[in-house]
């Protein structure tokens, strides 16, 4: 089975496009799936998997959007986030829809007779003995069915969703691609950065086209430009291609920079609003050069919050840098679009500059080791896909340098204590930052805070897990930080009590490459023995020096008890 | 904020293709990643997260796919899957290399003289002295690096795995696209299906081309075909197209109907040789009625292994059925995506048609509550974006009788209880199949078996987890039959010993929609009340039985004590 080298003949195509309607013929149907489509009919993948948690998942990730932006351009965060619940009678008016009264009651899900509750107490009530016997008896008994009458399905809940900040902005025309056409990006280089698919916004259009119709709208602004751009769009799902409503500039009244989004939704603040406010805590503690400010506003007034988040310092961490790739952690079709892209002429260039860890000498070695047919000057894009897959296996067997963690910006020991602090109030704390390892080729550093005592911090071990300045806050259980916490720490040998003493375990992980189990941004799995022996050593570091000021504390006790006693 | 009506004016498009060249302006270059970019990317969405996992992924994909082929057409499955290990120097011979010895030794990552490796042993024995005098003494102790000497990096493994079963074909035509075009696929109704994404053997082929370069082998034959069609192509990962290198048809040389594929990858039979074997066993418990033959070819051949899963039964359950989605589980874009494709005219005939559990009389009513505006024989092609969203929400906030579950095609008791003695030759058994239950407008069953004794049993639970008839491996301990097995379940008050009994505990769910929390096919999540519900329920039926049989046991053992000290 010989590989063809790559051919330039049309690749046969049936004369199939996106059509909609089924052929006739007794065969398959094959359809295309627009990459919208396919996101849209698979949103769990992305963390929308209910309402409530498209809600918590809208909002972290335009969060996370301004965050990054803000950095990108060495600016002090500023982030307003305002989440504003939408009543039946004013999302109808904003739909364009005449609010009406229920005519037809019988037709509710909701709706029950006086008689039909009687009956359905009684019955349950009947149910109940019914089940108790047999179940004495050993007897199958009727299935119960879940109690429909709680479920309470009034109908759906409508927030507008809306971040402000005072990052980038966009630059004027790109501004629908980058919201209504899933898989376009800029060009993602490798860099440590909070976004992992550049699909945040664009799910949320998504989850508002597949909820509620409505369009997005967008403000930017950036450095240098006199105006400010607005547009309203929303998708076009089959064709993936941005609708838009309004796309114009506008006159800009005060100096700002950055972007306002605003999206309206169905959601969920009843079930996800403590997630999303333990999901802004967080982001205060990992990130507290930033400024927030975060507003829920209630249609009933009496439960509309505002909760100011204060920048706590201006030290902010190094922006993270752009890096080439590790030979290691290279496959076929990488190396293939680094030949495409790059923009060194030769091979001996390309191995240098396209890699980090290859020196000129190192390169030399490695072509003279590929074989006779390669030479230091041959032109990196004539190379053949069999001489690519040279260069591959001989990359995989190679010895490179590790790489280091010069492109990485861990969140730093100062901004982790102090995080730790603000959100704890511990008796004491004691932070550990690791030096860079690797994992597939790709740099990561564990840092680690753990705190001790605190008036209101919970008994036993309180967990918080960011990934790239990023908090996560579900899937705990299956978490290596948590698995590491509560199984290979041996919290006595520090004179922690992990059941009774109140402690804090603050885990950030910094990399070029996060490896997320699942494709929410939720949890890193247990399976990574470099990442798991990392998050012990850190974690273990900071109970050493815990250890010591435990110790001192209960030797400065007993010295006051025995003074007290001798006084006696 | 009013949403304007469908417009039909052409979307804004910045004149930007899908160019490979970044602008050379000083702002952000947008670039448009094709589907197979981004699951290239991404592969670890879809299960292929290191080589070894590849390896089981692409072995469960085809095996499945296997099935559901010969099933659609009430076809007594008989699927053949080898795999064989390609050694290093016939691996070259298939790309079309020239086989070499190494000459610069020192470049390889396994190399190491003697003197270093005296050194290397001398220190690591060095430094543990250190750290432990350090760590008596509280102080800061050096780092430890991970040894690297003993990752063996030789460099990759690679395999053939091809895949031969009796189902149904693909047209010749089709073949092309069904595997060399990402997001392409039949028609999908709404249907208890084992794939998910209709991404399977495709991410297989994308694999291949990132780890080896070769193509994919596939030949199909369809009954009443009097060819056999052969295609051999690889993916245009930029365009997300099919490269095809053969597509012909041959002749027929025996009664065959069914589809052979072949695909080399990067794997690792070590790591996950046991995992890769236990899903097989599993899927041959799970589907006694069909045929499986697994080999493994191996390199030297002292590790080859042939094993052979015979039919046990004849019996298939029925073909699982396409139904009409349940008005409660649909969004706007479904609603909008059901009236393009509806070939129904009128707005009463749609409500009727397609979707379930809405008569002529419901449909009627429900018409006339959506307002004065809309009539029964409006034209349904026609609906503003206003009156779907009436619709949606009137389909959200009315009452609907629950779906049935007659589309849904569990594995059935006999099956189960078949399986359950194959793997486990238990003592005991009891099983339970429950009824049809709903879940987000979606029909599911849940089907138990526990088993009790056997001699080959390990101590404690055994627990085996079927979502729509896979095997369900992976993240064990966040399921959801897992965690209810574990903590829900008071074993002891069926006469069971939790710790020391050793006990067999499956559960098998199947409905339209398997709520799988992440993108790979590994486990259901826990936060589902209904399903966690109706798991539960489904073990304490099979545990009630299993305590009389138990407790007959007990008496009939303690019987034959008085006997024999009657008889002293």
């Amino acid at each position: 089975m010989e590989a063809r080298g790559s051919s330039e003949s049309p690749p046969d195509q049936p004369k199939r496009g996106k059509s909609k309607t089924p052929r006739k013929a007794k065969d398959s149907v094959l359809k295309q799936k627009s990459p919208a489509e396919f996101f849209a009919e698979n949103k769990n993948i992305a963390g929308f998997d209910n309402p409530g948690k498209c809600l918590y998942t809208t909002v972290r990730e335009l969060v996370e959007n301004s965050l990054d932006s803000a950095e990108s351009i060495s600016e002090l965060p500023a982030v307003e986030i305002t989440i504003e619940e939408i009543g039946k009678v004013k999302f109808n008016s904003m739909i364009g829809l005449v609010d009406r009264e229920r005519v037809d009651e019988e037709l509710y899900d909701d709706y029950e007779t006086a008689k039909a509750r009687e009956k359905r107490l009684a019955k349950a009530a009947r149910n109940q003995e019914i089940q108790a016997k047999n179940a004495a008896l050993g007897k199958k008994v009727k299935e119960p069915t879940p109690s429909k009458g709680m479920k309470g399905r009034g109908g759906a809940s409508f927030y507008r969703v809306t971040c402000k900040d005072n990052g980038r902005g966009m630059p004027h025309d790109d501004i629908p691609n980058m919201f209504g056409r899933v898989l376009s990006g800029t060009k993602y280089g490798l860099r440590q950065t909070r976004g992992k698919f550049g699909l945040g916004a664009k799910m949320a259009l998504i989850w508002s086209k597949m909820s509620t119709g409505l369009p997005i709208d967008i403000s930017s602004s950036m450095r240098g430009q006199n105006y400010v751009s607005f547009c309203r769009l929303d998708i076009d799902i089959h064709r993936n291609l941005p609708h838009i409503h309004i796309h114009e500039k506008q006159e800009k009244k005060e100096e700002w920079h950055g972007a306002e989004i605003q999206v309206v939704i169905e959601g969920n603040w009843t079930t996800y609003r403590s997630k999303i406010l333990h999901y802004m805590r967080q982001m205060a503690v990992i990130t507290p050069y930033a400024q927030f400010v975060f507003k829920f506003v209630s249609d009933t007034s009496d439960k509309s919050m505002t909760i100011k988040f204060a920048r706590r310092t201006d030290v902010m961490p190094p922006v993270p840098l752009e890096t080439k790739h590790h030979p290691s952690s290279v496959d076929l079709l990488l190396i293939k679009r680094l030949i495409t892209e790059t923009s060194k002429q030769n091979l001996l260039q390309f191995l240098q500059h396209e890699f980090v860890n290859i020196s000129k000498a190192h390169a030399e070695r490695l072509i003279g080791e590929m074989g006779p047919e390669f030479q230091p000057k041959m032109l990196i894009k004539s190379l053949t896909d069999q001489q690519i897959v040279r260069i591959h296996q001989l990359f995989r067997q190679a010895k490179f340098e590790d790489p280091v963690g010069d492109c990485l910006s861990p969140a730093g020991e100062y901004n982790l204590r102090l995080g730790i602090i603000k959100e704890l109030h511990p008796d004491m704390v004691a932070t550990y930052s690791g030096s860079a390892q690797v994992f597939e080729g790709h740099p990561f550093i564990v840092e680690a805070g753990v705190s001790f005592g605190g008036k209101d911090v919970k008994q036993g071990l309180n967990i918080f897990r960011f990934a790239n300045r990023i908090p996560l806050l579900f899937e705990q259980g299956a978490d290596v930080v948590t698995r590491t916490a509560l199984k290979r720490i041996n919290w006595t040998s520090y004179k922690i009590n992990q059941m009774q003493d109140k402690i804090g375990v603050f885990v950030s992980i910094v990399s070029t490459k996060i490896p997320f189990k699942g494709t929410g941004k939720e949890y890193i799995g247990d399976d990574i023995t470099e990442i798991a022996t990392a998050v012990k050593y850190a974690i273990q570091q900071c109970c050493i020096q815990l250890k010591n000021k435990i110790v001192k504390k209960m030797q400065a006790r007993e010295q006051q008890e025995r003074k007290r006693n001798l006084s006696k």
